[in-house]
């Protein structure tokens, strides 16, 4: 597995700099570096939204600080959560005195550090809410919900609140809707190939020839199982099924993510889309919004995730509502 | 090399379908359902912008249909230019009375399809102006750009003529400036691994263990040296070199585009961008305007380009100015 790398060891500070260098507004901050701000996203007295995690899945999670969207990000290495420093930096960066709220994937890692971070900054007086994503469904059975791995639906969660923090929304109310919006995300993933973390001599897992793996985790964790790849349809029939045996029980109108984990081309992510909205359709699902691209990845991993956010109303205004992104749609006609 | 696709034959057409009930406003259209075209995006009085190609690009070239891009894109089969009835089809879609420009990347077949349709909309006294790119420096010396392959930089006179026709211009003066924008671009291509033409056996390239080809074309024409994949500080060097090799001679200030061929993830698009930015500036070059993500990809080819569109005024103004279509950037602070 080829990289367009240099040291291993600079790939997450050199990355970073190109985020910075390529899309306007991006700045790196913090004593290591590792926050990534916009100056255009601080809105004083509206309340912050931040989030963190793992390297090697952007945009998820630094790509979506924007208006509207994260006031701030932590930075870990690849696939490593940072640490409770650079969390604490990130919260002081994104507080204006309305309090910070924290969405989070549901990673030991992560939250552990927030938490002793959200400690920290009580300490000069930061109000902290913190909310937990947990969206994929193959992690854990519906009665275990809070077991859940967090992937690519969080970015609901970040539309919502950020979009609720820019209506002057107080924290609690932030913190509400960005909790309305995790219980209400279902997603599921099937992984073709396996990504390489820089420097290593070779993947940590596989996936067979002729296979896909249901349900494997963005950073490689073990699905729930290995089947032979059969057609698009038949593979977004099983990614649906497992959706629907989940389903929000009021709810009947959906947004729908359908994310490439990297590799994957559009062309597919399209194949897929066609397929799953379909059968989405035929259970009675109203597809109101559709999201189809690049959103949360695991570096060249080639396979897709489906993501059901079941709106009301509030979700889908929220949703609906301009961020200033690059990693999210524009608002208006397109 | 594992695809998540139905059967090989319906490929294009059902990725198409997906492209239409993805993102809004495109609509198939055409005998075959092989143009693409959005109602946004057609309005009377205004110069019609069409563009038309082989499938497996993806944006490239149908998802650039949109306001102030293009009206109208004519899709061929895989790798295979569209036949010369759909040109046609493309043509008359896109026209309101002011005639329509038709821009092209030098690949023979496309070429022909479209002389062939314009030829035919004249009967109708539908008047068209071509403008061919060839922006692919590996494809051909400086003293034979007419034979240079068409590559990521169209998407520079896609941008330039359909603003340009948004404004109201006459079809001369939209085509003279899609002319000009590809006359000012030159990009260099390098792939890491090929792709696979869907229901083919075996790719129609390799690209060895531990090398990289430079200046392979976007259907895996060959390129003009393999060599040892080093670092991206040393293969982003080896692309501006020849990039600069062949400068406007005029310009300074320039557009540069980090294109994936489409397994390439952003984290490595963003570290070469980071090189790459620093080695054109110390070359003298002010980098106005960045693009970084994908734009014309090869399916699920590994690799990466860097196009530079050499600016002027008009230019400038014309790659900012809004465009509705959700594979170009928003406009505005972001």
């Amino acid at each position: 597995m080829k990289k367009l790398i240099n040291d291993p060891a600079a790939y997450v500070d050199e990355a970073l700099d190109g985020l910075c260098s390529a899309f306007r507004g991006y700045q790196r901050t913090g004593t290591t570096g590792r926050v990534i701000a916009r100056p255009l996203s601080a809105v004083p007295g509206q309340v912050g939204v931040v989030s963190g995690g793992g390297f090697g899945h952007l945009p998820l999670f630094a790509g979506y600080v924007g208006g509207g969207m994260l006031n701030a990000c932590a930075v870990g290495n690849v696939f490593a959560g940072p640490p409770a420093d650079v969390c604490a930096e990130t919260i002081r960066a994104a507080d204006s005195g309305a309090g910070v709220l924290c969405v989070l994937g549901n990673y030991g890692g992560d939250r552990m550090s927030f938490a002793m971070a959200s400690d920290e900054v009580d300490d000069d007086g930061i109000s902290t809410e913190t909310v937990i994503v947990g969206d994929d469904v193959a992690s854990a059975a519906p009665g275990e919900r809070a077991k859940r791995r967090g992937v690519a639906g969080i970015v609901f969660s970040y539309k919502a609140a950020g979009a609720m923090a820019a209506r002057g929304a107080p924290l609690d109310r932030v913190a509400a809707v960005a909790a309305r919006a995790a219980e209400r995300t279902r997603t599921i993933g099937v992984a073709l190939s396996p990504c390489l973390i820089p420097g290593a001599a070779a993947p940590g897992f596989t996936v067979p020839d002729g296979t896909i793996e249901i349900g494997m985790g963005i950073h490689g964790e073990p699905g729930v199982e290995q089947r032979a790849l059969p057609t698009a349809d038949a593979v977004a029939e099983a990614m649906t099924t497992r959706l629907l045996d989940d389903a929000v029980k009021d709810g009947r109108r959906v947004a729908l993510l359908v994310n490439s984990l990297g590799a994957t081309p559009l062309e597919e992510l399209l194949i897929v889309q066609r397929s799953a909205r379909r059968q989405l359709a035929a259970a009675g699902l109203d597809i109101a919004r559709t999201y189809t691209g690049h959103y949360a990845t695991s570096m060249e991993m080639a396979g897709c995730s489906l993501s059901l956010l079941y709106l009301d109303e509030e979700l889908e205004a929220l949703l609906d509502a301009p961020a200033d992104c690059p990693f999210w749609p524009c608002p208006g006609p397109c």
